[in-house]
Protein backbone atom coordinates (compact mmCIF):
# COMPACT_ATOMS: atom_id res chain seq x y z
CA UNK A 1 0.00 0.00 0.00
CA UNK A 2 0.94 3.57 -0.24
CA UNK A 3 1.30 3.97 3.23
CA UNK A 4 4.65 1.94 3.74
CA UNK A 5 7.20 4.14 5.70
CA UNK A 6 9.94 6.40 5.11
CA UNK A 7 8.76 7.92 2.02
CA UNK A 8 12.21 9.07 0.17
CA UNK A 9 14.34 12.20 1.33
CA UNK A 10 11.92 12.17 4.36
CA UNK A 11 12.64 11.70 7.64
CA UNK A 12 13.07 8.06 9.33
CA UNK A 13 10.32 6.61 10.77
CA UNK A 14 9.58 6.37 14.31
CA UNK A 15 8.30 3.52 16.64
CA UNK A 16 4.21 3.70 16.34
CA UNK A 17 3.46 5.70 19.65
CA UNK A 18 1.88 3.85 22.44
CA UNK A 19 -1.77 4.64 23.87
CA UNK A 20 -1.40 7.50 26.40
CA UNK A 21 1.64 8.87 24.56
CA UNK A 22 0.90 12.78 24.45
CA UNK A 23 1.66 13.43 21.32
CA UNK A 24 -1.60 11.77 20.02
CA UNK A 25 -3.61 13.93 22.11
CA UNK A 26 -5.05 16.40 19.78
CA UNK A 27 -5.46 13.45 16.74
CA UNK A 28 -8.45 12.31 15.15
CA UNK A 29 -9.67 9.19 13.07
CA UNK A 30 -12.11 10.34 10.36
CA UNK A 31 -13.41 6.86 9.90
CA UNK A 32 -13.42 7.15 6.08
CA UNK A 33 -9.75 6.66 6.05
CA UNK A 34 -10.73 3.32 7.27
CA UNK A 35 -13.60 3.02 5.40
CA UNK A 36 -14.24 -0.82 5.06
CA UNK A 37 -14.56 -0.57 8.82
CA UNK A 38 -18.43 0.20 10.84
CA UNK A 39 -18.75 2.52 13.68
CA UNK A 40 -17.63 0.07 15.96
CA UNK A 41 -14.50 -1.36 14.77
CA UNK A 42 -13.37 2.41 13.70
CA UNK A 43 -14.18 3.24 17.78
CA UNK A 44 -12.10 -0.03 18.43
CA UNK A 45 -9.44 0.97 16.35
CA UNK A 46 -9.13 4.46 18.10
CA UNK A 47 -9.00 2.83 21.51
CA UNK A 48 -6.27 0.19 20.23
CA UNK A 49 -3.99 2.92 19.33
CA UNK A 50 -4.96 5.37 21.58
CA UNK A 51 -6.71 7.80 18.99
CA UNK A 52 -8.56 10.45 21.20
CA UNK A 53 -11.09 11.71 18.99
CA UNK A 54 -13.05 9.93 15.76
CA UNK A 55 -14.74 11.88 12.74
CA UNK A 56 -17.89 9.59 12.17
CA UNK A 57 -19.74 9.38 8.48
CA UNK A 58 -23.73 9.23 8.61
CA UNK A 59 -23.69 6.22 5.88
CA UNK A 60 -21.94 4.10 9.32
CA UNK A 61 -23.49 5.74 11.63
CA UNK A 62 -26.81 4.81 10.60
CA UNK A 63 -25.70 1.30 9.78
CA UNK A 64 -25.12 0.65 13.38
CA UNK A 65 -27.63 2.92 14.61
CA UNK A 66 -27.56 6.48 15.67
CA UNK A 67 -28.63 6.05 19.15
CA UNK A 68 -25.81 2.93 19.34
CA UNK A 69 -23.56 4.86 18.10
CA UNK A 70 -23.73 7.50 20.25
CA UNK A 71 -23.76 5.55 23.13
CA UNK A 72 -20.67 3.42 21.95
CA UNK A 73 -18.58 6.67 21.25
CA UNK A 74 -19.53 8.05 24.62
CA UNK A 75 -18.88 4.74 26.64
CA UNK A 76 -15.17 4.68 24.93
CA UNK A 77 -14.75 8.58 25.88
CA UNK A 78 -13.97 9.38 22.78
CA UNK A 79 -14.69 13.12 21.09
CA UNK A 80 -16.47 13.00 17.83
CA UNK A 81 -14.43 15.58 16.08
CA UNK A 82 -16.99 16.04 13.37
CA UNK A 83 -20.02 14.28 11.20
CA UNK A 84 -19.81 14.12 7.20
CA UNK A 85 -21.84 15.07 6.09
CA UNK A 86 -24.46 17.75 5.25
CA UNK A 87 -24.65 19.50 1.87
CA UNK A 88 -25.97 19.22 -1.39
CA UNK A 89 -27.16 22.57 -1.66
CA UNK A 90 -26.70 23.57 -5.29
CA UNK A 91 -29.68 21.32 -6.75
CA UNK A 92 -32.48 22.86 -8.19
CA UNK A 93 -34.88 21.28 -5.81
CA UNK A 94 -32.43 20.82 -3.08
CA UNK A 95 -34.49 19.52 -0.25
CA UNK A 96 -33.05 20.78 3.25
CA UNK A 97 -34.96 17.92 5.47
CA UNK A 98 -31.80 15.56 4.75
CA UNK A 99 -29.63 18.42 6.09
CA UNK A 100 -31.85 19.08 9.12
CA UNK A 101 -31.71 15.30 10.26
CA UNK A 102 -27.80 15.72 9.97
CA UNK A 103 -27.87 18.74 11.98
CA UNK A 104 -29.73 16.56 14.78
CA UNK A 105 -27.63 13.42 13.87
CA UNK A 106 -24.65 15.62 14.83
CA UNK A 107 -26.22 17.04 18.17
CA UNK A 108 -26.85 13.29 19.07
CA UNK A 109 -23.59 12.25 18.51
CA UNK A 110 -21.94 15.03 21.13
CA UNK A 111 -20.57 16.80 18.22
CA UNK A 112 -20.86 20.66 17.50
CA UNK A 113 -19.13 20.21 13.86
CA UNK A 114 -21.22 19.15 11.09
CA UNK A 115 -18.64 18.77 7.21
CA UNK A 116 -21.27 20.33 4.44
CA UNK A 117 -20.12 20.15 0.78
CA UNK A 118 -21.72 22.14 -1.41
CA UNK A 119 -22.60 20.35 -4.42
CA UNK A 120 -21.89 20.52 -7.53
CA UNK A 121 -23.19 22.15 -10.97
CA UNK A 122 -26.98 20.85 -11.31
CA UNK A 123 -26.95 18.01 -14.01
CA UNK A 124 -26.27 20.08 -17.51
CA UNK A 125 -26.37 23.42 -15.82
CA UNK A 126 -23.32 25.99 -16.46
CA UNK A 127 -24.96 28.10 -14.45
CA UNK A 128 -22.14 28.66 -11.97
CA UNK A 129 -23.38 31.68 -10.05
CA UNK A 130 -26.86 30.61 -9.47
CA UNK A 131 -25.23 27.42 -7.90
CA UNK A 132 -23.17 29.18 -5.83
CA UNK A 133 -26.14 31.52 -4.92
CA UNK A 134 -28.39 28.83 -4.09
CA UNK A 135 -25.80 27.86 -1.29
CA UNK A 136 -26.06 31.16 0.41
CA UNK A 137 -29.68 30.81 0.16
CA UNK A 138 -29.50 27.01 2.08
CA UNK A 139 -27.22 28.65 4.45
CA UNK A 140 -29.52 30.76 5.22
CA UNK A 141 -32.48 28.53 6.03
CA UNK A 142 -30.66 26.22 7.75
CA UNK A 143 -28.27 28.14 9.88
CA UNK A 144 -31.41 28.96 12.60
CA UNK A 145 -31.95 25.39 12.85
CA UNK A 146 -28.11 24.28 13.18
CA UNK A 147 -27.94 27.34 16.06
CA UNK A 148 -30.81 25.96 18.17
CA UNK A 149 -29.00 23.04 17.80
CA UNK A 150 -26.08 24.20 19.35
CA UNK A 151 -24.45 22.56 15.71
CA UNK A 152 -22.13 24.72 13.69
CA UNK A 153 -22.36 24.55 9.82
CA UNK A 154 -18.42 23.41 8.95
CA UNK A 155 -18.30 24.69 5.31
CA UNK A 156 -15.45 22.84 3.62
CA UNK A 157 -13.94 24.83 0.33
CA UNK A 158 -13.47 21.54 -1.99
CA UNK A 159 -10.04 21.79 -4.69
CA UNK A 160 -11.32 23.67 -7.54
CA UNK A 161 -10.95 20.34 -9.69
CA UNK A 162 -14.17 19.50 -7.89
CA UNK A 163 -16.06 22.61 -8.62
CA UNK A 164 -18.26 21.06 -11.36
CA UNK A 165 -19.05 17.68 -9.51
CA UNK A 166 -18.68 18.24 -5.59
CA UNK A 167 -18.36 21.78 -4.15
CA UNK A 168 -18.75 24.90 -5.78
CA UNK A 169 -17.36 26.08 -2.75
CA UNK A 170 -13.94 26.39 -4.02
CA UNK A 171 -11.66 28.64 -1.83
CA UNK A 172 -11.10 29.40 1.68
CA UNK A 173 -11.33 32.65 1.02
CA UNK A 174 -15.00 32.37 -0.95
CA UNK A 175 -16.29 30.43 2.37
CA UNK A 176 -15.14 32.76 4.35
CA UNK A 177 -16.86 35.85 2.86
CA UNK A 178 -19.89 33.40 3.00
CA UNK A 179 -19.59 32.15 6.24
CA UNK A 180 -19.36 35.89 7.45
CA UNK A 181 -22.94 36.60 6.77
CA UNK A 182 -23.68 34.53 9.88
CA UNK A 183 -22.74 34.02 13.52
CA UNK A 184 -18.96 32.21 14.20
CA UNK A 185 -20.84 29.87 16.86
CA UNK A 186 -23.05 28.50 14.26
CA UNK A 187 -21.49 29.03 10.82
CA UNK A 188 -17.67 27.78 10.45
CA UNK A 189 -15.39 26.49 8.03
CA UNK A 190 -13.07 23.37 7.40
CA UNK A 191 -9.68 23.49 6.10
CA UNK A 192 -8.63 20.35 4.58
CA UNK A 193 -4.91 20.32 3.63
CA UNK A 194 -5.78 18.40 0.44
CA UNK A 195 -8.45 20.86 -0.97
CA UNK A 196 -5.93 24.31 -0.06
CA UNK A 197 -2.45 23.22 -0.05
CA UNK A 198 -1.97 25.09 -3.48
CA UNK A 199 -3.81 28.70 -2.70
CA UNK A 200 -1.13 31.14 -2.70
CA UNK A 201 -3.09 32.89 -0.07
CA UNK A 202 -3.58 30.09 1.93
CA UNK A 203 -1.64 31.10 4.91
CA UNK A 204 -3.72 34.74 4.94
CA UNK A 205 -6.85 32.98 4.65
CA UNK A 206 -6.16 30.79 7.60
CA UNK A 207 -5.15 33.58 9.58
CA UNK A 208 -8.20 35.67 8.60
CA UNK A 209 -10.49 32.42 9.00
CA UNK A 210 -9.36 32.70 12.99
CA UNK A 211 -12.48 30.96 15.06
CA UNK A 212 -14.06 30.51 12.02
CA UNK A 213 -12.14 26.94 12.12
CA UNK A 214 -14.39 24.35 12.59
CA UNK A 215 -12.25 21.33 11.93
CA UNK A 216 -9.04 21.03 10.88
CA UNK A 217 -8.24 17.95 7.95
CA UNK A 218 -5.08 16.40 6.78
CA UNK A 219 -4.03 13.82 4.23
CA UNK A 220 -1.69 14.23 1.08
CA UNK A 221 -2.20 15.21 -2.22
CA UNK A 222 -1.14 12.24 -4.66
CA UNK A 223 1.13 13.30 -7.69
CA UNK A 224 0.44 12.23 -10.19
CA UNK A 225 -3.65 12.19 -9.11
CA UNK A 226 -5.11 8.50 -9.90
CA UNK A 227 -7.84 8.03 -12.54
CA UNK A 228 -10.70 8.60 -9.98
CA UNK A 229 -9.76 11.98 -8.54
CA UNK A 230 -11.26 11.18 -5.98
CA UNK A 231 -9.27 9.12 -4.77
CA UNK A 232 -5.96 11.01 -5.27
CA UNK A 233 -5.53 11.59 -1.25
CA UNK A 234 -2.27 9.82 0.49
CA UNK A 235 -0.84 9.23 3.57
CA UNK A 236 0.70 12.06 5.06
CA UNK A 237 4.41 12.14 4.13
CA UNK A 238 3.30 10.16 0.20
CA UNK A 239 2.54 13.05 -1.52
CA UNK A 240 3.51 17.02 -2.06
CA UNK A 241 2.03 18.69 1.00
CA UNK A 242 4.59 20.81 3.32
CA UNK A 243 2.14 20.12 6.79
CA UNK A 244 4.01 22.07 9.43
CA UNK A 245 3.28 25.60 7.95
CA UNK A 246 -0.55 25.03 7.37
CA UNK A 247 -0.71 23.22 10.64
CA UNK A 248 1.20 26.01 12.38
CA UNK A 249 -1.01 28.83 10.76
CA UNK A 250 -4.02 26.74 12.41
CA UNK A 251 -2.74 26.63 15.56
CA UNK A 252 -1.80 30.36 15.43
CA UNK A 253 -5.76 31.07 14.95
CA UNK A 254 -6.15 29.22 19.00
CA UNK A 255 -7.63 26.91 17.18
CA UNK A 256 -8.07 24.03 19.85
CA UNK A 257 -10.05 21.20 18.32
CA UNK A 258 -9.21 17.91 16.64
CA UNK A 259 -6.48 17.10 13.54
CA UNK A 260 -8.48 15.15 11.59
CA UNK A 261 -6.71 12.28 9.21
CA UNK A 262 -9.35 11.51 6.44
CA UNK A 263 -7.88 9.42 3.41
CA UNK A 264 -10.06 8.35 0.33
CA UNK A 265 -7.54 5.97 -1.24
CA UNK A 266 -7.98 2.65 -2.72
CA UNK A 267 -4.72 1.12 -1.66
CA UNK A 268 -5.40 2.53 2.45
CA UNK A 269 -9.05 0.91 1.96
CA UNK A 270 -7.30 -2.56 0.90
CA UNK A 271 -5.01 -2.52 4.35
CA UNK A 272 -5.56 -3.46 7.67
CA UNK A 273 -7.25 -0.89 9.56
CA UNK A 274 -4.87 -1.20 12.32
CA UNK A 275 -1.76 -1.76 10.48
CA UNK A 276 -3.59 2.11 8.29
CA UNK A 277 -4.17 3.37 11.69
CA UNK A 278 -0.64 2.56 13.39
CA UNK A 279 1.30 4.38 10.08
CA UNK A 280 -1.09 7.63 10.13
CA UNK A 281 -0.19 7.70 13.92
CA UNK A 282 3.57 7.21 13.40
CA UNK A 283 3.01 10.16 9.94
CA UNK A 284 0.95 12.39 12.28
CA UNK A 285 3.93 12.49 14.10
CA UNK A 286 6.58 13.21 12.08
CA UNK A 287 4.83 15.00 9.34
CA UNK A 288 2.12 17.45 11.01
CA UNK A 289 3.18 18.00 14.65
CA UNK B 1 -15.99 12.60 -31.66
CA UNK B 2 -17.26 15.17 -28.67
CA UNK B 3 -16.81 17.62 -31.33
CA UNK B 4 -20.22 16.36 -32.54
CA UNK B 5 -23.01 19.37 -32.82
CA UNK B 6 -25.86 20.51 -30.91
CA UNK B 7 -24.92 19.36 -27.42
CA UNK B 8 -28.27 18.52 -25.20
CA UNK B 9 -29.89 21.90 -24.05
CA UNK B 10 -28.37 24.26 -25.92
CA UNK B 11 -29.00 26.11 -28.75
CA UNK B 12 -29.23 24.19 -32.31
CA UNK B 13 -26.33 24.21 -35.04
CA UNK B 14 -25.67 26.76 -37.34
CA UNK B 15 -23.91 26.45 -40.78
CA UNK B 16 -20.30 26.67 -40.79
CA UNK B 17 -19.15 29.97 -41.53
CA UNK B 18 -17.48 30.74 -45.03
CA UNK B 19 -13.98 32.08 -45.05
CA UNK B 20 -14.56 36.17 -44.76
CA UNK B 21 -17.78 35.55 -42.30
CA UNK B 22 -16.83 38.95 -40.28
CA UNK B 23 -18.15 36.78 -36.97
CA UNK B 24 -14.60 35.07 -37.56
CA UNK B 25 -11.95 38.62 -37.52
CA UNK B 26 -11.10 37.79 -34.31
CA UNK B 27 -10.58 33.76 -34.39
CA UNK B 28 -7.35 32.06 -33.71
CA UNK B 29 -6.25 28.22 -34.04
CA UNK B 30 -4.23 27.27 -31.40
CA UNK B 31 -2.27 24.32 -33.49
CA UNK B 32 -2.36 21.83 -30.26
CA UNK B 33 -6.58 21.75 -31.40
CA UNK B 34 -4.97 20.38 -34.49
CA UNK B 35 -2.17 18.43 -33.09
CA UNK B 36 -1.33 16.24 -35.69
CA UNK B 37 -1.26 18.82 -38.40
CA UNK B 38 2.27 20.17 -38.90
CA UNK B 39 2.54 23.47 -39.61
CA UNK B 40 1.82 23.74 -42.78
CA UNK B 41 -2.03 21.27 -42.58
CA UNK B 42 -2.58 24.16 -39.65
CA UNK B 43 -2.32 27.06 -41.92
CA UNK B 44 -3.29 25.65 -44.88
CA UNK B 45 -6.84 24.49 -42.59
CA UNK B 46 -7.29 27.88 -41.49
CA UNK B 47 -7.10 29.68 -45.44
CA UNK B 48 -9.57 27.10 -45.71
CA UNK B 49 -11.98 27.68 -43.06
CA UNK B 50 -10.85 31.69 -42.91
CA UNK B 51 -9.82 31.72 -39.83
CA UNK B 52 -7.40 34.82 -39.61
CA UNK B 53 -4.78 33.52 -37.14
CA UNK B 54 -2.99 30.86 -35.27
CA UNK B 55 -1.32 30.13 -32.34
CA UNK B 56 1.87 27.81 -33.08
CA UNK B 57 4.10 25.48 -31.24
CA UNK B 58 7.47 25.24 -30.76
CA UNK B 59 7.76 21.58 -31.77
CA UNK B 60 5.78 21.70 -34.42
CA UNK B 61 7.71 24.66 -35.50
CA UNK B 62 11.14 23.20 -35.09
CA UNK B 63 9.85 20.13 -37.41
CA UNK B 64 8.92 22.70 -40.66
CA UNK B 65 11.81 25.50 -39.52
CA UNK B 66 11.69 28.74 -38.37
CA UNK B 67 12.59 30.46 -41.04
CA UNK B 68 9.97 28.52 -43.54
CA UNK B 69 7.52 28.55 -40.50
CA UNK B 70 7.56 32.54 -39.97
CA UNK B 71 7.52 33.08 -44.12
CA UNK B 72 4.59 30.94 -44.69
CA UNK B 73 2.46 32.42 -42.22
CA UNK B 74 3.66 35.53 -43.64
CA UNK B 75 2.95 34.62 -47.40
CA UNK B 76 -0.80 33.57 -46.01
CA UNK B 77 -1.73 36.78 -44.18
CA UNK B 78 -2.27 34.96 -40.89
CA UNK B 79 -1.92 36.86 -37.61
CA UNK B 80 0.68 34.67 -35.16
CA UNK B 81 -1.86 35.18 -32.05
CA UNK B 82 1.39 33.34 -29.58
CA UNK B 83 3.82 31.02 -29.53
CA UNK B 84 3.39 28.20 -27.14
CA UNK B 85 5.85 27.98 -24.93
CA UNK B 86 8.29 28.79 -22.71
CA UNK B 87 8.45 28.27 -18.90
CA UNK B 88 9.44 25.58 -16.81
CA UNK B 89 10.92 27.85 -14.23
CA UNK B 90 10.86 26.13 -11.21
CA UNK B 91 13.33 23.68 -11.69
CA UNK B 92 15.86 24.01 -8.87
CA UNK B 93 18.76 24.24 -11.52
CA UNK B 94 16.71 25.86 -14.49
CA UNK B 95 18.49 26.81 -17.45
CA UNK B 96 17.20 30.08 -18.98
CA UNK B 97 18.65 29.74 -22.26
CA UNK B 98 15.79 27.96 -23.91
CA UNK B 99 13.99 30.57 -22.53
CA UNK B 100 15.79 33.12 -24.85
CA UNK B 101 15.20 31.30 -27.55
CA UNK B 102 11.68 30.77 -27.41
CA UNK B 103 11.29 34.61 -27.14
CA UNK B 104 13.85 35.00 -30.40
CA UNK B 105 11.44 32.33 -31.85
CA UNK B 106 8.44 34.11 -31.14
CA UNK B 107 9.86 37.51 -32.51
CA UNK B 108 10.80 35.82 -35.76
CA UNK B 109 7.41 34.64 -35.94
CA UNK B 110 5.43 38.03 -35.90
CA UNK B 111 4.36 37.27 -32.56
CA UNK B 112 4.63 39.51 -29.48
CA UNK B 113 2.97 36.84 -27.34
CA UNK B 114 5.04 33.83 -25.71
CA UNK B 115 2.97 31.87 -23.48
CA UNK B 116 4.79 30.97 -20.22
CA UNK B 117 3.90 27.90 -18.21
CA UNK B 118 5.74 28.22 -15.34
CA UNK B 119 6.02 24.56 -14.27
CA UNK B 120 5.80 22.50 -10.90
CA UNK B 121 6.99 21.42 -7.51
CA UNK B 122 10.78 19.95 -8.81
CA UNK B 123 10.63 16.12 -8.48
CA UNK B 124 10.55 15.03 -4.28
CA UNK B 125 9.68 18.67 -3.41
CA UNK B 126 7.25 19.84 -1.15
CA UNK B 127 8.64 23.54 -1.51
CA UNK B 128 5.60 24.96 -2.92
CA UNK B 129 6.77 28.72 -1.74
CA UNK B 130 10.05 28.06 -2.78
CA UNK B 131 8.95 26.99 -6.53
CA UNK B 132 6.90 30.11 -6.81
CA UNK B 133 9.74 32.39 -5.67
CA UNK B 134 12.16 30.59 -8.84
CA UNK B 135 9.19 31.63 -11.06
CA UNK B 136 9.68 35.49 -9.69
CA UNK B 137 13.49 35.09 -9.94
CA UNK B 138 13.24 33.75 -13.56
CA UNK B 139 11.04 36.57 -14.93
CA UNK B 140 13.42 38.92 -13.42
CA UNK B 141 16.33 37.39 -15.14
CA UNK B 142 14.65 37.15 -18.60
CA UNK B 143 12.26 40.80 -18.25
CA UNK B 144 15.13 42.67 -20.44
CA UNK B 145 15.95 39.90 -22.96
CA UNK B 146 11.88 39.60 -23.69
CA UNK B 147 11.47 43.32 -23.55
CA UNK B 148 14.33 43.69 -26.18
CA UNK B 149 13.27 41.86 -28.29
CA UNK B 150 9.27 43.64 -27.92
CA UNK B 151 7.89 40.29 -27.26
CA UNK B 152 5.79 39.55 -23.85
CA UNK B 153 6.26 36.86 -21.01
CA UNK B 154 2.81 35.77 -21.26
CA UNK B 155 2.30 34.46 -17.54
CA UNK B 156 -0.23 31.43 -17.62
CA UNK B 157 -1.96 30.50 -14.40
CA UNK B 158 -3.15 26.61 -14.67
CA UNK B 159 -5.99 25.01 -13.07
CA UNK B 160 -5.02 24.40 -9.11
CA UNK B 161 -5.07 20.28 -9.94
CA UNK B 162 -1.55 20.97 -11.96
CA UNK B 163 -0.02 22.55 -9.46
CA UNK B 164 2.30 19.97 -8.38
CA UNK B 165 3.16 18.57 -11.85
CA UNK B 166 3.11 21.57 -14.04
CA UNK B 167 2.43 25.22 -12.80
CA UNK B 168 2.77 26.88 -9.50
CA UNK B 169 1.16 29.64 -10.89
CA UNK B 170 -2.48 28.83 -9.56
CA UNK B 171 -4.72 31.78 -10.10
CA UNK B 172 -5.06 34.80 -11.80
CA UNK B 173 -4.91 37.19 -8.66
CA UNK B 174 -1.62 35.22 -8.05
CA UNK B 175 -0.32 35.97 -11.48
CA UNK B 176 -1.44 39.79 -11.50
CA UNK B 177 0.33 39.77 -8.34
CA UNK B 178 3.63 38.60 -9.94
CA UNK B 179 3.24 40.78 -12.99
CA UNK B 180 2.86 43.66 -11.77
CA UNK B 181 6.56 44.16 -11.03
CA UNK B 182 7.37 44.77 -14.34
CA UNK B 183 5.60 46.60 -17.35
CA UNK B 184 2.62 45.67 -18.94
CA UNK B 185 4.32 45.97 -22.24
CA UNK B 186 7.15 43.33 -21.43
CA UNK B 187 4.84 40.88 -18.70
CA UNK B 188 1.47 39.72 -19.27
CA UNK B 189 -0.83 37.01 -18.47
CA UNK B 190 -2.88 34.01 -20.33
CA UNK B 191 -6.90 34.44 -19.50
CA UNK B 192 -7.78 30.35 -20.45
CA UNK B 193 -10.87 29.72 -19.77
CA UNK B 194 -10.45 25.81 -18.28
CA UNK B 195 -7.75 27.30 -16.08
CA UNK B 196 -9.77 30.31 -14.16
CA UNK B 197 -13.66 29.09 -14.93
CA UNK B 198 -14.26 28.00 -11.47
CA UNK B 199 -12.11 31.00 -9.63
CA UNK B 200 -15.20 33.07 -7.47
CA UNK B 201 -12.94 36.11 -8.21
CA UNK B 202 -12.12 35.80 -12.42
CA UNK B 203 -14.37 38.36 -13.43
CA UNK B 204 -13.03 40.89 -10.90
CA UNK B 205 -9.62 39.87 -11.65
CA UNK B 206 -10.07 40.02 -15.51
CA UNK B 207 -10.85 43.41 -14.99
CA UNK B 208 -8.03 44.05 -12.97
CA UNK B 209 -5.97 42.12 -15.57
CA UNK B 210 -6.64 45.28 -17.82
CA UNK B 211 -4.26 45.25 -20.89
CA UNK B 212 -2.02 43.03 -19.39
CA UNK B 213 -4.54 40.38 -20.67
CA UNK B 214 -1.75 39.13 -23.55
CA UNK B 215 -3.84 36.16 -25.15
CA UNK B 216 -7.37 34.87 -24.29
CA UNK B 217 -7.78 31.53 -24.61
CA UNK B 218 -10.92 29.44 -24.57
CA UNK B 219 -12.16 25.41 -24.53
CA UNK B 220 -14.11 23.91 -22.17
CA UNK B 221 -14.17 21.43 -18.64
CA UNK B 222 -15.64 18.31 -19.58
CA UNK B 223 -17.49 16.91 -16.53
CA UNK B 224 -16.48 14.49 -15.58
CA UNK B 225 -12.81 14.74 -16.39
CA UNK B 226 -10.82 12.06 -17.80
CA UNK B 227 -8.21 9.83 -16.49
CA UNK B 228 -5.78 11.61 -17.82
CA UNK B 229 -6.23 15.69 -16.58
CA UNK B 230 -4.62 17.08 -19.74
CA UNK B 231 -6.84 15.61 -21.92
CA UNK B 232 -9.88 17.05 -20.08
CA UNK B 233 -10.63 19.96 -22.17
CA UNK B 234 -13.25 19.89 -24.79
CA UNK B 235 -14.59 22.18 -27.65
CA UNK B 236 -17.07 24.81 -26.49
CA UNK B 237 -20.56 23.23 -25.34
CA UNK B 238 -18.86 20.23 -24.41
CA UNK B 239 -18.57 21.31 -21.24
CA UNK B 240 -19.38 23.19 -17.66
CA UNK B 241 -17.99 26.57 -19.14
CA UNK B 242 -20.36 29.86 -19.66
CA UNK B 243 -17.99 31.29 -21.83
CA UNK B 244 -19.97 34.44 -22.53
CA UNK B 245 -19.40 36.38 -19.33
CA UNK B 246 -15.96 35.79 -19.42
CA UNK B 247 -15.04 37.01 -23.22
CA UNK B 248 -17.38 39.68 -22.25
CA UNK B 249 -15.00 40.75 -19.19
CA UNK B 250 -12.37 40.46 -21.61
CA UNK B 251 -13.60 42.33 -24.06
CA UNK B 252 -14.50 45.10 -21.37
CA UNK B 253 -10.95 45.47 -20.66
CA UNK B 254 -10.23 46.85 -24.09
CA UNK B 255 -8.82 44.03 -25.14
CA UNK B 256 -8.65 43.55 -28.87
CA UNK B 257 -6.28 40.57 -29.50
CA UNK B 258 -7.67 37.18 -30.88
CA UNK B 259 -9.42 34.25 -29.05
CA UNK B 260 -7.38 31.32 -29.46
CA UNK B 261 -8.72 27.72 -29.19
CA UNK B 262 -6.81 25.73 -27.47
CA UNK B 263 -8.34 21.98 -27.14
CA UNK B 264 -6.23 19.22 -25.99
CA UNK B 265 -8.84 16.29 -26.42
CA UNK B 266 -8.05 12.68 -27.42
CA UNK B 267 -11.29 12.28 -29.43
CA UNK B 268 -10.30 15.75 -31.10
CA UNK B 269 -7.15 14.74 -31.94
CA UNK B 270 -8.55 11.76 -33.56
CA UNK B 271 -11.18 13.39 -36.40
CA UNK B 272 -10.50 15.49 -39.35
CA UNK B 273 -8.64 18.16 -38.76
CA UNK B 274 -10.75 20.08 -41.16
CA UNK B 275 -13.95 19.15 -39.06
CA UNK B 276 -12.69 20.06 -36.16
CA UNK B 277 -11.63 23.50 -37.62
CA UNK B 278 -15.52 23.72 -39.02
CA UNK B 279 -17.04 22.82 -35.51
CA UNK B 280 -14.88 24.76 -33.79
CA UNK B 281 -15.63 27.82 -35.85
CA UNK B 282 -19.76 26.92 -35.65
CA UNK B 283 -19.06 26.53 -31.84
CA UNK B 284 -16.94 30.21 -31.24
CA UNK B 285 -19.92 31.38 -32.70
CA UNK B 286 -22.80 30.23 -30.96
CA UNK B 287 -21.00 29.76 -27.41
CA UNK B 288 -18.26 32.22 -27.45
CA UNK B 289 -19.42 35.24 -29.49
Amino acid sequence: MTAVDAPSGRPASIETPRPGDPRLAGLSLNQWTTRNWGVAEAVEGCLRAGIPAIGLWRQQVAEYGLTQSAKLVRDASLRVSSLCRGGSLTALDSSLDDNRRAIDEAAALGTDCLVMVAGGLPEGSRDLAGARSRVEDAVQELEPYARGAEVRLALEPLHPMYCADRAVLSTLRQTLDLASHWPVESVGVVVDTFHVWWDPEVLAQIARAGARIASFQVCDLLNPLPADLLLGRGMMGDGVIDFRPLREAVDATGYTGDIEVEIFNADVWAADGHEVISTLARRYITEVL
